[in-house]
């Protein structure tokens, strides 16, 4: 196993298309958002590269009793009435520091190949408590990029993200600029402490507004009403554990 | 020393070999499996390859006071009823993920050379208790694999492993597949908390039938049966500790 | 992203300068330092290098919606009255051991491009407490500056720094030694809890006395006041705390 | 800076000399005996190389304010009565696995190229407890070095040391064996809680037994001395602490 070794698993022609990075994250957010994609916009997807490193950790997964190697895949989708589209999803982020910068780097070139010239990397910043409301805040590469995601609604906080964005997605960013891409970061409001559908389903809202496809959300409404339900089973699970614990008052009583 | 040094010890002729990998793990279930056949094939074995690299841990082990490198060895087997082998044991696995891919990479390679073209990882699955049955889970490198090995016993779930399979293990089924291996992983249920010649010996059962050769299980057995004895030493042990804890009844009489 | 890239933003010609580095550390008194030495010297300053790299970490920082980056910066600085310098910042130290040494080699390498012979690293020393008065403790690379030094008021204690002096401002004097650079370390008591302002200024001070320039202080200062009042404020909560806990006394009472 | 830089500070005919190895481990019993060599034979010794390495961590050492880049350093000891030495020193093991590798190969080629083909590695094996007899235990990378070793009272114990010998010590034997070296790991017993000067003393007996020197052990003894005095005071403060601490039985009378 090289550094890298990319398999060409087909070749489609696209017109401009945009990279849509969705790797493991904060609350699963990118990770849901771009499997939603690849699920709603299926009739028009085709893989077209595989990805293995030694930067991925050493092993495989099992479906079905067949392992697969880890990796990150590339579909390229020609998305009739809006923007191609290139969706990068995987199961793991490299697992070091330098490795991160060979596997954006990687991605890069290859969404070069396809003629692309512009990504989102999508994510989740956590708030660390539930929330009813579902911001998407957003960080970009290039002042000019602020307005039109202001206009489709993205919130560009002072003090946020806290400590920058790290990873896959921060680097887009960072090694995006010095390659002349353009380069957003998109990050769904949520708790932290679950995969959230309704982080997703905020972030996948700005991408409709800005890449011009449409796109339905029942399954991942499902998914957000299990998570719902899940969330009641534990609330209920800490009440009643709040009313076993014996209190100060009930200490001072003892002798 | 290099990033690989392969010693050659000795040359032999193999027919079709199968690589058979007992690297440590979980319950050292897939250690015992293998050091258990060299022991039972000792006649028709031969030490032929020595592997160290700078990727294994910076140390000797000891034995009567002399010395030896840490290393991984490969004993060729030419068994009469059945399959010939290529055995691969080692007291440690690689000690960072990048190593994990050099060393499998390695031990592919060398099976290569004696025209080896499939592979068994043996492992252990941990259940976190004390268990009776002892089932063997798999996994497989390609779908064509499934059948022979359930029509053996092996058990393909649906949600096992958790986690997939990581290690020299996963790699030589993920590695594998990208190099024309057929390749299977077979993990023994064990609690993970002892060493398990049990599980071990469900393994090798399922080994010999699909691999054709007989083994007798004396001295598994009497590891067995010294793991027992242990087993209700600690449970013994763990009775007599509960009986000195006062319960929370104990301390409501205090004043 | 190379191990290193380094961006040549503008070229200064300077006589002699001195390499002044302020990367983060203790107290972020070396930072702090440099900072308010490029917010002072503004009018004759210019950033001449970005420095990039695969050893930093993989991330970027987000100022006002608007992402860049990690790197280090050099900025020229020709000083009127004093000695001309080259102003080291980062928002991050190396992520690897070995890291430090490639980043160090660089710093120098860009120095040395400068016509630079002499370097100065700016830090904290912790003692574990608040302190009231603040000494500047010192480390060179020769004998033959320490005279100098003392007189400006810099304290070389026998036992200090305990553990010696760790990352790039070591390393600025060990490698700097070997490639004949002059260098020095500069450590201002802190007590390691906070940022402190107070210790950059004494830090500052030795600096004006060696190098020549003369230093504005109001919004250092300003800072320190500030400081105060969070002291002030972590003190009455403590000892607010202290008042609620139960004694031994209290304790024996009970029944 | 390099992966290694050697300078080579002075030359030295050295006949068949020993190399004899101290690096930090436990108790510095290693670093004791070595240094404690340097000391009574400073007469008779030259430092002839210094070693730098991106292995070694990122810092320097202080002293009376002067600044010392990690390293490792190597003295020749044209001892008049007994074997010729290559003593080795240096304040810090290699930082990272695969950098152990690469220090003991570049120690093992400074010995060859003055001509040794024997090597010593001190240390300390921990007992975990005080102890008043202090045995030294051995191991070798080959048979035929056990017996001399065991007229010099050196104990091959069957299953000491447990886990091996980790680090420069352990590989000094592995890759030496590899490299035509015949060599020996003495390691004093020593709790392991402190630096023991007894333990350097054990094992430097067995040297003066097998190198045909003679050694004074007057500023050793002071150092044990020293300790005798430091352990008398803990176990006083152990036992005044103990008599604080309220025992089961006064608990029982509360209330």
């Amino acid at each position: 196993m090289d550094e890298l070794e990319i398999d060409a698993v087909a070749e489609v022609e696209l017109d401009d298309p945009v990279l849509v990075e969705g790797l493991p994250g904060v609350g699963h957010v990118g990770t849901l958002a771009v499997e939603h994609l690849l699920e709603e916009l299926e009739g028009e997807s085709t893989l077209v590269r595989r990805l293995y490193s030694r930067e991925f950790p050493p092993q495989v997964s099992v479906e079905d009793g067949v392992s697969e190697l880890t990796c990150a895949e590339i579909h390229a989708v020609e998305v009739p009435e809006g923007r191609d589209l290139l969706l990068l999803t995987g199961d793991h982020q490299a697992q070091s520091n330098a490795g991160h910068y060979t596997l954006t780097d990687a991605f890069l070139d290859i969404a070069e190949a396809f003629g692309a010239t512009e990504a989102y990397a999508l994510g989740g910043v956590p708030t660390g408590e539930l929330i009813d409301e579902y911001a998407v805040v957003g960080a970009v590469n290039d002042e000019s990029l602020l307005e039109p995601l202001e206009d489709a609604g993205v919130e560009f906080r002072e003090d946020e993200p806290a400590g920058g964005i790290v990873g896959v997605s921060g680097l887009l960013l960072g090694l995006g600029e010095r390659r002349g891409f353009e380069a957003t970061c998109l990050m769904g409001e949520t708790s932290g402490y679950l995969v959230d559908p309704k982080s997703a389903r905020a972030v996948l809202e700005v991408l409709e507004d800005v890449l011009g496809f449409d796109l339905a959300y029942e399954s991942l409404d499902e998914r957000a009403d299990e998570m719902e339900e899940v969330i009641g089973k534990i609330q209920e699970m800490e009440q009643q554990q709040q009313m076993d614990v014996p209190t100060d008052d009930d200490l001072r009583y003892i002798g």
